[in-house]
């Protein structure tokens, strides 16, 4: 295991702070940041990735620093690339600098690549070293390193219930449970998503538009522009071909500002749909959607992170085919009754060694609810 | 509005803290502690109130500032007394002390003497001042003010359930949902109660001791002699007579270790029940015990703190009829899914302006569960 210093430590958690402003934009690529340092930790440049064909973060850092490259160190999130794809490899680019080491937090989580960047970098007699901030720097990617560990997407479960369980009245009505603030959350989460799933029960019933208002995120002007930022992709499940084109979900914006769509169903939907609306006939269980050949579809769209809205039936049928990696429950203090909806819908269980276990990542206050994330031990 | 010092601050701070060292002990008087301090905030004897008929805690304190009391300043969390109970009353004791300021966190809340204990004072020439600390007085005594403002007791109900807000699996088996830290922080309000309630459905399908396991508490014995503690009184909700006499809960126990047990029934028992045990009658509300009456019951009985352990049936009617407080939900990380079974029973809402309002009081995490506190606004 590398000794790393207090400077190395230094500037690995400035790297990760730069890859965290391509939240909202790299998508499907991973978010990357790089410092170059000399020995006492001055910082000679820095860069992280913004969109996909843009310059990589090696690259805008190595720009910044210029000559000073020359005998630094260049410390990256990510294990610099070393193959062609949209842009150069940064491998080349950091040993055409001159920088003398280089440190990732992380090898490469594709398996086809992991560790090539940093045996060319070797070879160019450069000193590689790996593993620091490990942790924090899979935290950036959960979804990346997951499609490309499994071809799966990363898929978290948002779900908003009063403090006894119930996600609606007996009725059906919902709005509002939470307040406002859960509600602005909630937006930032799907900005940071590549896609935002819902059923059909759900979409009907809220009739909702399930994209992003990114007024309502605050963000800052200086580091993101108005035109990097995206819609995450709208994926609807519709086994039963239920969805009329009327609904907002549906409709078509100028400038296409609220996004695609997705709609996943058995056979081919009678109604003529706008555009930004496309159609996948998705493999059956019985008479229900293959959520697993779902999930996999989405997988292969490059989808890195799912962000589910959904009622239930949807969140318990993917709960049961341990498709979700997390979840976020906005809880309010609100008291509904046993008549009230539930959060997920049966699951066979007869002894308690049988039931779900989580992991609690996170517990804060937000507004007036209380914001409970967890993962769930699959 | 009298302005305080920063040593007023800390002398009655340091009251309340005292007071505290009662609260396994005093019931069914309140908790109260009291500091004589000179001008320079130099303590100069400290008590608190251990049980009823031992002495108040002005008096501990006064006789440990023996002649140093003349001139100086008593601060005590409740307003002295002015009446002969089981002992004389404090404020003659205070007078007769010499103390020369009272300052009171707050006057009596029993109607018929607020007030006559300062006014005793000050028409002995005693400076007088309340409203210091107030809130955190009221705190030391929830119960006891509302008894005393209304007749009732203070009713806080305890549940425990998963995540997704079911407290046992669809046959029932709920043994455990939460882990040992969160029972044995069960224990720790058990303790602090006067009466531990509960109805015959939970009894007979957990067949549960409902009393305190005080060596599970890791009580500080310099404070607390084992003969000062005692077991809250058990009240079993039964109005279909259908508690055998089997149960734990009834079976009796040298010393009556495991405190005395009141049935709630409709008529009395043909069951013969140990000595620990009594019943009384309750009037009925159609099939059902009236609530609103076995609370009255119990505040006449003097109990200030109902802790109450119940399923969604008993939860649910307490919630229906505005007789809960307070809800303490122990929160484990786990999922049962929608058959489990609900913590409340159905309650009649149509629209979302109908629910029940909580305000969150504490949130932290005791083992590996949540643990939820929120006040009912009634």
């Amino acid at each position: 295991m590398t000794e790393f210093s207090k400077i190395d430590h230094q500037m690995m958690a400035r790297a990760i702070q730069l890859a965290k402003c391509g939240e909202y934009t790299t998508s499907p690529n991973p978010n990357v940041g790089c410092v170059i340092s000399d020995r006492q930790g001055v910082i000679l440049g820095e860069g992280w990735h913004k969109k996909a064909g843009a310059p990589h973060a090696e690259v805008h850092a190595l720009q910044q620093a210029g000559e000073f490259s020359k005998g630094a160190t260049a410390y990256v999130t990510l294990e610099p690339c070393s193959h062609y794809g949209k842009t150069p490899p940064c491998a080349d680019a950091l040993i055409e600098a001159g920088v003398t080491r280089v440190v990732a937090a992380m090898v490469d989580p594709n398996p086809v690549v992991s560790g090539k960047g940093l045996i060319k970098l070797q070879e160019a007699g450069i000193k590689t070293e790996h593993g620091l901030l490990q942790a924090s720097a899979e935290q950036l990617n959960r979804g990346f390193i997951k499609r490309m560990r499994t071809g799966l997407p990363w898929v978290t479960v948002k779900l908003a219930a009063s403090l006894d369980g119930k996600t609606a009245l007996k009725n059906g009505i919902s709005q509002w449970i939470t307040g406002p603030q859960a509600r602005q959350d909630v937006q930032r989460h799907r900005a940071r998503s590549c896609a935002i799933l819902s059923g059909s029960g759900t979409v009907i019933a809220d009739n909702p538009m399930l994209n992003v208002r990114y007024s309502e995120l605050n963000l800052n002007d200086d580091v993101l522009a108005q035109k990097d930022l995206r819609q995450p992709l709208r994926v609807l499940l519709d086994g039963r071909n239920q969805l009329p084109a009327s609904l907002n979900c549906l409709r078509s914006f100028e400038n296409n500002l609220a996004g695609n769509v997705l709609l996943v169903n058995g056979q081919p939907s009678e109604h003529l749909f706008e555009q930004h609306v496309s159609q996948w006939q998705a493999p059956f269980i019985g008479n229900k959607l293959d959520l697993n050949k779902v999930m996999t579809k989405l997988g292969e769209m490059q989808l890195n992170n799912i962000w589910v809205e959904a009622g239930g039936k949807l969140a318990g049928a993917l709960l049961q085919n341990k498709l979700i990696d997390e979840l976020i429950l906005y809880q309010a203090p609100k008291l509904i009754g046993g008549a009230g909806q539930n959060l997920f819908d049966s699951i066979p269980i007869e002894v308690m060694d049988e039931v779900i276990e989580l992991t609690w990542t996170d517990i804060r206050q937000v507004g007036s609810d209380i914001k409970m994330t967890a993962l769930i031990n699959n």
